[in-house]
């Protein structure tokens, strides 16, 4: 394999090359059938062995308990901000945590099924710190609790679920973990339901993953598209519609991948080790700097600022010329950002501190 | 290249050779970019002009009036059934043409948001027929009329679209076009929206093609999903959330192919020519029978019967075996059914017919 350039797109964001290059080789033939996945029905044998079995890598992965669904679903997270209050919220109450951009859409768009309210926000620190869930405003009616475990924007990461029991309140929390889904390990004793777009962490972008505890099942609102509700779409093995195959399919292989690199946990090892010698670097030096209070800071997305601003082209375009691609921060935020999923090597990370040493050399 | 399989899938279904090949040639790279189109940010330059020649070369393919939007979706045609209504009811009436199990879907579907009425309905004759348009009761006050121009599952085509005007009515047109998109050109002086899935004749599943005329965007009812709303999905240029793509970049890759093949009225030379060897043979026969119409058969999707069901197993496993796949009916209808979209080529539909002609002789 000739080396690839290092990508580190907020996503859709890189993948492993050994799952690129596994896709390429099945193509025209997936294991002999003579069809590219995506000639497949959905109904058929071939097809079913492997959603059933990209389905049983990721139960195994992220140790998802019996009593929640998987499913494949598509218009991806911010689809599910429609779709979360339009199957749990009963037309009720409904209490966000404001950290960031994709809370902050969450709870407007929650706005046109249920009563969204604000339980806690960070917005007084422009989302460079943790709400604590000590001071969040829970009510009792609230029918779910939703939080942006990672702010892909903002870079900012909860690094522990909340214990909505321990802190008075029935409710289930629903996360959105798409920007560090498989990054780390899950505590689902305190979670109802998880949703993410596949493209940050897990394969390419048209596939939406939902793992839902079953008793939240069956309470949609009559106005809830039938292709959009859970348990229609639980009922059918994620196929009342017809799936997004081949994006399950590299999902799948995605999944072998981390199999194969030892599971999450070794993930989550190399993860603490990548985020760590970015943010290390970044906080011994006086030319970059990273805004967040650091036990927010996200070990997935880091965006950091050139303390002079006018230099921000040059140092894109020589981070281009370098083989180090898609560091443009997000136009919100401004400045660089650094995405380091799962299929960034600890050697991308390495290469952009050692251009980004180089960089603020030559311009001293 | 090897000889593939003919695939005869209803879809996902087959694509072509050349553009798989294509795709597997630049999964690592595109075009020198050392990425995949499935790691690109799709508000990149790279991804850019990506979606915007798939955009051009599908409206140049279609001849696609300027006065439409083209909009890259999520969703498939049973989230159009919901979405349709969603933004063009208006909460009001909605008039349906029941003319097979797609028609059906939609109509109850759209219950859900709007007065959903049927105007005629083919259910009489099993779905054989085609409710001839001076038939149809259109009320004065339908938002729009729902007809489904080619039907998958029951193989009946309108061959000719109706003009509704003539009728005597101002309603718009909305035409699920999702089984026979780019097999023949469209009459846009009849239509008022068009969506499709893409996994028949476009590309892979997962992306969703809608074609809408301005004037009835903005009229979305407030419990649309933004990711939804035809209106925000235009204003983003397919882009409110990230669309999916690498379903684009094949679809595009097709369009390609499509332009290289001689456009849209050469596909429908061919596929005149495929359906009409496979349905002249079944009807000179006694032990094959197609049940639809001849006036309202389908160029793409043809159900036939072999007269003694009892050797569906045995002439389904030889078919597999001389590589002519995934033939079986659907189960609602039964028997069999030959997809010819426009990746089969007329050697497959010889192939099949020989193979029809075979079996029937070694069953006399």
């Amino acid at each position: 394999m000739t080396a690839r350039p290092y990508n580190f797109s907020a996503g859709p964001a890189a993948m492993p090359a050994e799952v690129l290059e596994i896709a390429a080789g099945e193509m025209l033939d997936w294991h002999g059938t003579g069809m590219s996945v995506m000639e497949m029905s959905h109904r058929g044998k071939a097809f079913g062995e492997i959603i059933a079995r990209a389905e049983a890598d990721l139960r195994s992965l992220l140790a998802i308990p019996a009593q929640f669904k998987v499913l494949f679903m598509q218009g991806g997270g911010l689809g599910e901000n429609a779709i979360v209050p339009l199957n749990l919220s009963r037309g009720g109450a409904v209490d966000f945590v404001i950290s960031g951009s994709w809370s902050q859409k969450s709870h407007k768009e929650a706005g046109r099924y249920a009563q969204a309210r604000v339980a806690a926000s960070n917005a007084d620190t422009k989302h460079t710190t943790l709400p604590a869930p000590a001071s969040w405003a829970i009510g009792g009616d609230a029918q779910y609790v939703h939080l942006c475990s990672n702010e892909t924007i903002h870079g900012v990461e909860f690094h522990e679920l909340p214990d909505l029991k321990a802190l008075g309140s029935d409710a289930p929390l629903v996360i959105d973990f798409s920007s560090h889904v498989a990054s780390r390990p899950v505590d689902w004793s305190r979670v109802g339901l998880a949703f993410g777009g596949a493209q940050k962490n897990l394969g390419p972008a048209g596939l939406t993953l939902v793992v839902v505890r079953e008793d939240l099942l069956g309470h949609a609102l009559p106005i809830c598209p039938s292709a959009f509700n859970y348990q229609t779409v639980a009922d059918n093995g994620s196929m009342y519609n017809t799936p997004p195959t081949y994006a399950i399919y590299l999902a799948g292989l995605t999944f072998q991948w981390l199999q194969r690199q030892g599971g999450i946990a070794e993930m989550e090892r190399r993860n603490i080790a990548k985020a760590a010698l970015l943010y290390d670097f970044i906080d011994r030096s006086a030319f970059y700097e990273n805004r967040v209070a650091p036990e927010a800071r996200s070990r997935m997305n880091i965006p950091f600022f050139l303390q002079d601003e006018s230099r921000n082209e040059a140092f894109l375009a020589g981070a281009q010329a370098r083989g180090l691609l898609q560091l443009k921060g997000h136009k919100s935020v401004g400045g660089m950002r650094a995405s380091l999923y799962n299929a960034m090597p600890i050697e991308g990370v390495r290469a952009l501190v050692d251009y980004m040493q180089q960089f603020e050399k030559e311009m001293a």
